[in-house]
């Protein structure tokens, strides 16, 4: 962007506003909503009344919802019209999603009936369904025509639509019979018939499918739109593109999320409420810092071998976070090759196969790397005096741990999803309170057995 | 899908070809695709040889490599030139890319000549940028053109082209002065002129750009192909929004095997032999063992405390998880709304005072509950004898240190990049290994003062 807020404020400061209008006029939605966004809220409503109809439309739904709502409060009834008759109902519906009752009473009294209706219509599907992202607006070919007046009706009901590039031809109960890009009408002869262009086998989603199932499919099938059916089989939307690309990023911050042991939420982190924050982490700290009592009482019941060999317990840390590490490591992988779809929960086999093998070798090289490690630092360097035996019982006790950690790590994301629960649970957070345990107690079994 | 790898042997081990033709015309190339990965070699090239021959194209760039190289060489060379000439070019470039030397040379000898000049010219950009996932199949106007005349020249030359929903007017030196939509054109009288009808202001990347910054702008700018164009802005090619969308999900792949301690690789997992997979994770692991031995050292240093009160070091892995958690989440959210732009780098301010705050009720909550659960858990049903004072040092540590890991795990990221690391680096099995080490420090140093 080589425009800054500060220009962007002595424009409208010195009322340059003619000047204003060309260069934002230059700019694309987005960066003008980021300009806006950073723009002290006086300013906004001024600045927003300069662009041209259709961009300000299009900058409306890049800005974040609190702007949003500002410049609405700010608008003149006709302004408001102006603006909702330019925004594709998918993204009205997004920002009706975000607005308090009020507002969202005002919009709907300036938008058209017909918009009303569809906005309403997309409104009434669940959350995180296919129907809540879909658009009403899309081109209806019949079988029958030719595609010579295929094109004459896109040409005469396209301007809008949110996408021609794929229309879809449907039989006289809004049955989805066919897909049909304007490629191929365009390509094709001026007479030949729809019915023998279009693709009959026809990939669509019901209004009820998970939003995230919809939005793979686009990857999947590398399609840049995708038709919406109700039960009956009836055409009653499309969800394009743009719009799955946004589902995609959603789902995979919610993911990383849940890898973090955080409750995923919908709100960009600036605009989550430190209460908000508080709420959605709190959950599994709690959860894991009880479950760590676990943990506790294998060292409590091992205090004889602790206080018979203090030096022991300096190496606690160190065979805790290896562990937690090497599962970690493991899960995360499995998690997101579940994901997207590398693995199968069929493959399960395979995956601790592998895992075994990759486990054994980073144990024996930490093994042997942590002897040298002993000898050379801890005991040359920092003279703590760690006998042979005791250096061993380290070193075994890194090679078994990484063993079952990686082997917890590994299956635990996909019994998860065996039994219905999201894998990305099964991150590092839980395995290594899981792996903490089994290499304390490793540890100290292990002394009780060499050094005691 | 309907059909299952046993009805597709089934049928072609009764040599029932004619309705496994029909059944897999029938298909989507992904599904097909999924359904040879899973069929064993021997029938995998005779199936192949039943598809229609675009359809058989489709479903060979969506088979993965092994696959792909499987076939090749069952193929005869006209069988070759037939596929490879349905091949879009970044897609016979991606399959070219993984091909051993012997097979390359084949292919590209069964390539027409152009072709051939096409692939070795988007072969020569670098591995991650932008000219390495472009196509140079697309559909370039002159200024001049009226939309009839643009509209018959795409009818006349769109066939192969990979995407003709963007077209892309240029100068007489193929330099890229305008963008315009067949959308616009259909929708536009047939003799306005292309010059009056484009987009002048248009998005573009340098071929040497990287790759996943061109991914971006599609989410961003909400595109679906974006030229690519060399430092004289000359039109080179296209990238479209497919491909943009396989980067963007390996990108985030990437970001996520970093986070937790993995160097990133670029086959699935089921394809990464045991040795690239010990060799991409051993690295972090012996890092992080070896730091490991600092917070050992403190351990060590504060001995006597422990032989004195041998109770506490039950208490070390729950600090130690409870820290190495908090962290976690901290720095693991920094990090994705890094990546997602939702804060910048001149943020920090703002993300430290939101840790801080949310990082001080946290640590009440925990504090608190910590408090009971020892006296309850710990004392009354283990009988671990916990002193109050103990207690008070264990809960007043967990709340420093959970002050001390949400501090951390929110500068680390953001620093990182400031100094042009990846901030995915600074995730939790790094923040742990520092955060260990404070709550250690912290928790004997208290220990010390009120216990001793």
């Amino acid at each position: 962007m080589d425009f800054t807020v500060q220009d962007i404020i002595e424009l409208l400061k010195n009322k340059q506003y003619k000047q204003l209008r060309a260069t934002l006029a230059e700019m694309y939605p987005y960066e003008i909503a980021e300009l806006f966004n950073s723009l002290s809220n006086e300013y906004v409503p001024l600045a927003f009344r300069l662009l041209p109809k259709e961009l300000a439309a299009e900058t409306f739904v890049e800005m974040d919802s609190d702007a949003q709502e500002l410049l609405i409060k700010s608008f003149s009834d006709s302004e408001l019209k102006e603006v909702i008759e330019e925004l594709y109902i998918d993204d009205a519906v997004d920002i009706v999603e975000e607005m308090p009752a009020n507002v969202v009473r005002r919009m709907l009294s300036q938008a058209t009936p017909e918009m009303r209706r569809n906005i309403n219509e997309i409104l009434k599907y669940p959350e995180l369904s296919a129907g809540s992202i879909m658009t009403t607006e899309l081109v209806e070919l019949k079988s029958f025509m030719s595609a010579g007046e295929a094109i004459t009706r896109i040409r005469r009901t396209g301007v809008d639509k949110e996408t021609i590039n794929t229309c879809y031809v449907t039989a006289g109960d809004r049955k989805l019979i066919g897909v049909i890009s304007l490629r191929t009408l365009i390509l094709a002869e001026e007479d030949s018939i729809v019915a023998d262009l279009m693709e009959t086998n026809v990939l669509s989603v019901n209004t009820l499918e998970d939003r995230e199932i919809a939005a793979d499919m686009f990857n999947k099938y590398n399609i840049i739109a995708l038709p919406v059916v109700d039960n009956e089989s009836r055409l009653v939307g499309i969800i394009t593109v743009d719009d799955a690309m946004e589902v995609m990023e959603e789902e995979v911050t919610e993911d990383i999320e849940k890898m973090a042991a955080i409750v995923p939420g919908d709100k960009p982190y600036l605009k989550t409420g430190v209460f908000e924050t508080w709420l959605r982490r709190i959950p599994w700290l709690l959860l894991l810092m009880i479950s760590a009592t676990f943990t506790g009482s294998i060292i409590n019941s091992f205090e004889k071998a602790l206080t018979a060999l203090p030096v022991l317990i300096s190496f606690i840390p160190m065979l805790m976070d290896t562990g937690g590490n090497a599962g970690g490591q493991a899960s995360v992988t499995v998690i997101r090759s579940l994901a997207i779809g590398d693995i199968e929960m069929s493959d399960i086999l395979r995956v601790v196969w592998k895992e075994l093998r990759t486990a054994f070798i980073c144990g024996i090289t930490l093994a042997a790397v942590g002897y040298g490690k002993i000898l050379l630092v801890d005991n040359m360097i920092m003279g703590m005096g760690v006998s042979q035996m005791e250096a061993l019982v380290v070193c075994i006790t890194i090679f078994i741990t990484v063993l079952c950690a990686k082997l917890v790590g590994c299956t635990l994301p996909i019994l998860a999803k065996k039994i219905g629960l999201d894998p990305a649970v099964m991150a590092s957070p839980f395995i290594t309170t899981i792996v903490d345990a089994i290499s304390l107690a490793i540890f100290f079994a292990l002394s009780m057995l060499i050094l005691l």
